[in-house]
């Protein structure tokens, strides 16, 4: 580990999300010394936001015993491009929704230290391989399960960046071709992601309740108030329908799996987020549709874990992790 | 390039192919030096193949001015485990069609240098790296469309070989899920081979022509005489079927292509083998369809080339490739 080299024990962690932003202290173990937090929203410029963000770091570097502890910090944000340590055109950040923020560099400039940034799966995919499930593996896949489908791929022990930055998209590979598919936020159809994140997992609830009138549960709510977590304390209850809900939704998930094992043949998928909670409702399908689909050549190699990341700071351990990586 | 540290000009190519085994001597810039072939069948074990090689070799080794001269060896051949270097249970040889043979360590004994063999598709993508239209690339993807569709895939400069070292089966993705998929050879249905192989592309003129009763001047032929190179004449003399089983075919391979964007965002897709000479026949509807069906953050940032290597001796120039890349 380069901290031993750089005697410096701590990396900052930064979850960069749309509503908060969570900063962490994290050493070699993934043990999260210090944390604060401040809204990510409100400010008319990213520098009004840096320096914010720089006031509330001051106070737990200070806990930690100055900036000579920490040898790098890590970011987890949307949008975010790994090789110009930018964030281009979130539409969700308002002060970097109509530009490219260099905001590695800013906040670099800020502490005198290097400064990483990547989107949040691929962040997951590190801190997995640092902290978490994946320690030791050199080929991997993590798929996040929340409000979209996201990933990060490690090939060779090192995250798959692509020839832009922007590889591992695995959310919006197309799995229901031609009309049938349905209507993606990326504006195309048939993604992964309408069926397999919590939200399609949401729309399959309400498909189903439509289109037919077996009973269930689900049916004593508002169809448009069901989240996935409903279905699946349905499913726990012994709901047929929403047992079916998810299994649905975890043979999609196998069948997708069973194409990126002929892409990067992996030793591991892992599985983090939200979702993951529904535990075995959506693990055993999706490891029984890998097993029917997968090549001959391929079955049987690959195992299907849970993160390892605590849930409540999985995000801010991810970031961090992107800090030990750099040279 | 390491032959100016060995100061040794040349490596041996051996494309092992299920009738012939061809070998080539090639120095730096891809130019073949010598070259000559024996039948790959025919030998009770494997060890009487690699004395029948070793003796055809001994003559170009001594054309080139003696092993003293010779960097490496790289193998290109079916079933082959780079991490092993060993084919394992391919049904086209009689040698080893039941087994494990260690046949990079069989030849680097026979020879005194180092030898490392991989699939022919891997090899074609380390070719092209190394000699052909992806020199300077780091990221890219090379897919053959031959009796079958291979593919090889550089991340970050390098082959990508997964946990197994048999990643890359990009001809096995799934195009059409469920039973109206076509059967493979791998045992499942609607992988992305049964479409556009030139074996696909042939099985698609069947089909429509049974299916149909529009005019075509393949109904001239037998139908089971049929190849991928008729239906490419035949749309070259205008006629309306060939051409749209030819669009029919590029455009599976443009919305296949447009996943493996969302998988490692490559720089460019390459198109190597037999049907690459069908030319814009093919290759406007591949990128018709990418361009339509790709995610937005990916549209119009790869490039679709075709092969840089020569048709003839492409196989073995591939296979030296992997000759220079030994460390």
């Amino acid at each position: 580990m380069n901290e031993q080299q750089s005697n410096k024990p701590y990396v900052i962690g930064l979850d960069l999300g749309g509503t908060n932003s969570v900063f962490g202290i994290v050493d070699a173990q993934g043990d999260i010394k210090a944390t604060t937090a401040i809204k990510t929203g409100g400010f008319a410029t990213a520098a009004d936001y840096v320096n914010a963000c720089i006031e509330a770091l001051q106070v737990i570097i200070g806990q930690v015993g100055g900036i000579g502890t920490i040898k790098a910090m890590g970011i987890g944000a949307p949008n975010a491009n790994y090789y110009n340590g930018t964030i281009e055109f979130a539409p969700n950040l308002s002060w970097a929704h109509d530009g490219v923020v260099p905001l590695a560099d800013m906040f670099s400039q800020a502490l005198g230290i290097p400064v990483a940034m990547t989107n949040d799966a691929n962040a997951a995919a590190v801190g997995e391989m640092v902290y978490g499930v994946a320690r030791g593996m050199k080929n991997f896949i993590v798929i996040t399960l929340g409000t979209g489908v996201g990933s990060g791929i490690v090939v060779n022990g090192q995250l798959l960046y692509g020839h832009d930055g922007f590889a591992g998209e695995l959310g919006h590979v197309t799995m229901i071709r031609g009309e049938e598919g349905r209507l993606c936020g990326c504006g195309r159809t048939g993604c992964l992601e309408t069926y397999c994140s919590a939200t399609g997992v949401a729309r399959t609830a309400r498909e189903l309740l439509a289109k037919t009138d077996r009973p269930s549960l689900l049916r004593n709510m508002k169809a448009e108030d069901i989240t996935s977590l409903d279905v699946a304390i349905a499913a726990g209850k012994g709901d047929n329908l929403a047992n079916e809900i998810y299994q649905f939704t975890g043979k999609m998930l196998g069948e997708a799996c069973a194409d990126f094992a002929a892409f990067s043949s992996p030793e591991a998928f892992i599985f983090f987020g939200g979702m993951v909670k529904a535990g075995e409702l959506i693990m055993k399908p999706i490891r029984e549709a890998y097993d029917a689909h997968v090549m001959p050549i391929f079955r049987g190699k690959a195992q299907f874990l849970v993160s390892g990341l605590d849930g409540a700071s999985a995000a801010v351990l991810g970031a961090s992790a992107i800090g030990w990586e750099i040279q």
